[in-house]
């Protein structure tokens, strides 16, 4: 934390914007308007145009009592970033709208935008506009990311053919376990204020929840080896309820292997200390943004060199359902435990 | 207000999509795909793409006391293809977030999509996308919109040449007055809540204020007359304001004549019930997105049949500054009193 402190209210709206946007510098060329006009300008010539968005709301999506606002800021661009490269496309503008109410002083706004543009250096993507407004409560976040694709070169999450292989890239379920840690020291901390918080070893989990990763890599590596994922979307919600999307949108049903859901060994033993079962982590734990998807049996041996990508399943017809296999021999039903904000 | 109500979390935030989104007609054959994956894919061949996002907060943008959300969600989209136009293209597609509390039902939430849905029908927009998110506090809404434009057909705010032609178009400080009506009406009901409100006679204010419209109609006169606008900017915040930014940003100055300020009957008669200047309404208040921009003086001739268009001044040197010359005979600089919401 910086030891000065600014009013926003002394910049104004015009300076406030001014000041955290004197320092982009444009890194495609299909950027051909940036931040300061009524509207942005991109060429995408010979290219489809891909857009998402989100909305993050303090208290229901984020708490500042953990989340450094630099965190905060990079992984509110990377979960949209990580939605384009879920359509196989690749981010190239983004739009950021925060909503600031008068408890920020401008050093933290600063250090909130200083996480923007870091995510955007590291994907190479163009901060192009946004709006800010002043908030009566709370700070609110609207990101809205642009891609581009070659021309029906995205990839739906409702095109998985019967028999594809179920794919996901990396490991799962690590910043679930990173959000109890956070939840758990928050709590000691709000009843014994002097206490250190002991989140020692605890690293890897707790950097999976504050500073995730969209899978540019993946969607490199589709290109490169020449493979067109069947369909994909990313794991926000949790596995489960990302593999009951797929196969509603997809009209299929599926088996899941336990034993083939990719796990980190530095999860493992933080779950063992919640005592709960890491692969309900993994199934139920929201956050992760890895990419799941499906690909024909015939691209199966294209990905054998990628040790960042597990086969776990694989489709099959509606009717027999979305099914998980046990490691002890089980069979049953995938149900939806995933995170829901709106519940 | 219908007389059922629908709690929000009873049908989730994936069941809340499929409501809200269910009749959604595709309008444009650039959106190759719409709501219902991690993204939206756009189709912009040949043209360039245009984006801009607001960002509008319950208590500071907007105040349901008097606000029917049917007309919120319609201006919402507004304000927003209204930046689109300023940049002399036509929108195509819209994404559309929300923030609720549970004090909305979902019958309150479908009247504001009904809105964002007239609107989007007027326009001839897609909606392409969005998010919904629970809220602790007041209703919030992001709206991003996309447009197109021919190859390097946008108009910039930086870009008017001295001696062009000043000109706005349609009337200036109608949404201004009709704020004023509808907060002294919302003090005498929160101060006897049993008074009707007096609206009478001033729908045309209220109106301007509550529905505004964007000036498609300008673009298109534009095309057809084979104009093409040296500099453009909307008038979101003020008359005054907006020529500042316009003569900040070419490096300009300028001259406006009060008397060619376009002010409606209508509105001059409602500033004079709260005994206050009709050009200063004009100058100072917001939110009436007509469209402010320059032409060279050659293209003065085509303009003459459009009675939606004023010449009001024009382009100067920078080193004399932006004055208004009143009725009057004097001169006078021009300072920025528009509305900030940052302030």
């Amino acid at each position: 934390m910086s030891m000065e402190r600014t009013e926003i209210g002394d910049l104004g709206e015009f300076g406030l914007i001014e000041h955290l946007t004197r320092n982009i510098e444009i890194q495609n060329v299909s950027t051909i308007l940036g931040v300061g006009d009524d509207a942005a300008v991109i060429d995408h010539y010979g290219k489809q145009t891909i857009v998402t968005t989100d909305l993050l709301i303090e208290g229901v999506h984020f708490d500042l009592a953990y989340t450094p606002l630099k965190h905060l800021g990079y992984k509110s661009v990377v979960v949209n970033l990580s939605d384009v490269y879920a359509m196989n496309a690749t981010p190239t503008q983004i739009t950021v709208s925060v909503g600031i109410s008068n408890r920020f002083s401008l050093e933290a706004i600063d250090e909130f935008y200083e996480g923007v543009y870091a995510a955007c250096n590291k994907y190479g993507v163009d901060l192009v506009g946004g709006d800010t407004a002043s908030s009566q409560k709370g700070f609110i976040i609207s990101v809205t990311a642009i891609g581009e694709v070659a021309p029906d070169m995205f990839v739906k999450r409702s095109t998985a053919k019967n028999g594809d292989l179920l794919c996901v890239s990396g490991n799962l379920g690590s910043a679930y376990v990173g959000l109890l840690f956070l939840e758990r020291e928050k709590k000691i901390f709000m009843e014994s204020p002097g206490v250190q918080p002991d989140l020692e070893g605890e690293s890897f989990v707790i950097g999976k929840l504050l500073k995730p990763e969209a899978r540019k890599d993946i969607v490199e590596f589709f290109e490169e080896k020449e493979i067109t994922p069947t369909a994909m979307l990313d794991v926000s919600d949790g596995l489960s309820s990302e593999i009951l999307h797929l196969c509603k949108d997809s009209s299929l049903g599926c088996v899941l292997y336990e034993e083939k859901i990719p796990i980190a060994e530095e999860m493992k033993k933080a779950a063992y200390k919640f005592e709960i079962d890491p692969t309900a982590c993994a199934l139920s734990g929201g956050e992760d943004y890895e990419l799941l998807f499906t690909i024909a049996q015939a691209d199966h041996d294209k990905l054998v060199l990628n040790e960042q990508i597990s086969v776990i399943g694989y489709m099959t017809d509606a009717d027999q359902g979305a099914n998980i296999l046990t490691k002890g021999g089980g069979k049953h039903k995938i149900t939806a435990q995933g995170w829901n904000h709106m519940g």
